[in-house]
């Protein structure tokens, strides 16, 4: 998607580099970021320089293919550098169902190619395997959005929570995909912007990718999305997913609960947007499913700009209070109308289509 | 309430004096301003020093006082200053109900005393009867505390939205008076606090306030609300309230209706806690109230400590993208489960008892 009028993914790899735009840094610094060696990318998974599910799978995929590459530049390394490796992009983010996806499928194609040829066959195949997954995530990225584009009528007003564009899914995005491709089309489209506090991804993430493509968009506290709602202010709700249970109960960013429900109050259709590799087949429903509970400094402590543009990060609650800052929140499927993955869009309430849909 | 151990009320008087906590300070700052003259105190109005319903109703009512007791000292000071004084402070805060209701009482009284014996008479009718306001709105939060306070069972989870402490009321609070009193009976207590965005009562005052008075609370982002509903981890949801319709429909900062939708899907009681003045007999149903919007600021600006304790703003969002701030959202009747105010517990439901009680 364009930034200052010129197309970019999130991430990618040339040659043994890989190129990650710093999501740390937005929306204040546009600044890309490069590693030469698997052990660079794996701290640059680690400490957030990019997130969100397709992006960490790629990146991770990537990874791997470097510890292939590097394997050949090291006179004496052995096949257990590369198990090794495997473990150490494994344990950058552990609940990442798509970095294991990634980062076994691009092993297995080396690993294979090794035994069979060689080196060097090893190392082509995982370089082809990692930007095979790459590709993928965007090919299923714009597919998600020509089916869920249909959601959006002309001068529909969209409410999205949390980061689920492109920058969380290499290309498109899952959520803002369909949002995308209908301005694209020529459809007047608003997106009311979930500030989705802690971590802001909606006012920083979201709204800079909104301004990017110059799609009209409006940051709300996540506070605000319920008047809003029974003003019926907005028409449609589209969230991303972080896992989806085989009933349809699904885990996102804390917050997306509370949308849910009010748009069932008010009968505003809420749609989850994702790849069907984030239907969990081992997670029957959304009780199995844990949730990860992160530092309360992440509702403390606010990182920001100041008037001379440098970053600054300040604590905003009462000193000596504590906070508890549960990551995701489960939204159980009544509350869902529909999913909209690269097959199509599958009617909510009806679990063995999604069950179907998992293969 | 208690401040570093000693007792104190958000707002109070001595002879012309107006003593404030500056709860912009608040809560990295604990500091007294104190004005001489109407005119100052209406500027401390305005700038938000303090805030909350009966805390701005009751320096109003002092600034009207300040007003009688400056044409003493003002030689050739016309009658006709006082009723430039009555609309300064109107002027003040003009969607503030408690304000006007405040600035008549002590014009009226100050007047009459005018008209009957003389005017050293109506500066000491019009200073006492801004104490009385003052001393009534500390007398109807108690009263809220012993009637609401019933509703905390021992080891009870209270989920509370903004600040309607005693920083808002004078002393005690409406929201929060029940959770003060039941713990100073000793029971076993635990709040959940709104962050409440954009301005965050909840983390830095709500919080203040209960740390102050060692009563255990967590912060949450608001997001994190309907989380905690659905996992029975709120077993009480009590907010104060801005103005309620003749129905029940209650006028809240902005969240509230998100947090009493959930409450009633999750079958948790939720309610409104306020002196009898919020009922707006003029206000018929919710539709009938307007929502202030406030600056857009509100969202992008955030002001804290950095490390070194110096207060500092910074910009949280994508520079260039716009927000929308409205500051109240409308609560239906048919979510509240009742009314605490200081003349008792008011079923919801019920427009009957609720017109009843407005007399």
């Amino acid at each position: 998607m364009k930034v200052n009028g010129r197309s970019y993914r999130a991430i990618w790899m040339e040659d043994d580099q890989v190129f990650m735009i710093d999501q740390q840094q937005l929306p204040f610094r546009f600044e890309i970021v490069s590693t030469n060696h698997y052990l660079q990318t794996c701290g640059r998974i680690k400490d957030m320089t990019i997130r969100g599910a397709g992006t960490i799978g790629a990146v991770a995929g990537f990874a791997m293919a470097q510890a292939f590459t590097e394997l050949r530049k090291t006179p004496g390394g052995s096949l257990d550098s590369l198990l090794k490796a495997k473990k150490d992009i494994e344990n950058t983010r552990p609940t990442a169902r798509d970095l294991f996806y990634a980062v076994e499928r691009v092993f297995t194609a080396g690993y294979k190619a090794f035994l069979n040829v060689g080196l060097d066959e090893a190392c082509l195949q995982a370089v082809m395997e990692s930007q095979n997954i790459a590709n993928q995530y965007v090919e299923f990225s714009e597919k998600i959005g020509q089916y869920g584009k249909a959601l959006i009528k002309d001068h529909c007003n969209i409410l999205t929570h949390c980061n689920a564009g492109w920058l969380a899914l290499v290309d498109y995005g899952s959520a803002l995909s369909p949002v995308f491709l209908a301005h694209r089309e020529g459809k007047k489209v608003h997106v009311w912007v979930d500030e989705t506090r802690p971590r802001s991804q909606g006012a920083r993430l979201t709204a800079w990718e909104l301004k990017q493509e110059d799609i009209p968009h409006t940051i709300i506290a996540d506070n605000a999305a319920g008047l809003l709602m029974s003003q019926r202010k907005a028409d449609l709700v589209i969230t991303g997913a972080d896992r989806i249970a085989l009933n349809g109960d699904t885990a996102n960013k804390i917050g997306t609960l509370e949308k849910a429900v009010l748009a069932k109050e008010y009968n505003i259709p809420f749609y989850v947007a994702a790849p069907s590799s984030t239907f969990d087949k081992n997670c029957p429903t959304g009780k199995d499913i844990i949730i990860e509970e992160r530092s309360e400094d992440e509702i403390h402590q606010l990182q920001g700009i100041d008037r001379d543009n440098v970053i600054r990060e300040i604590r905003v609650t009462n000193p000596g209070s504590l906070a508890y800052n549960p990551a995701f929140d489960v939204t159980p499927a009544r509350f869902i109308s529909g999913y909209i993955t690269e097959k199509g869009i599958i009617n909510g309430n009806d679990p063995y289509n999604i069950l179907a849909s998992n293969h």
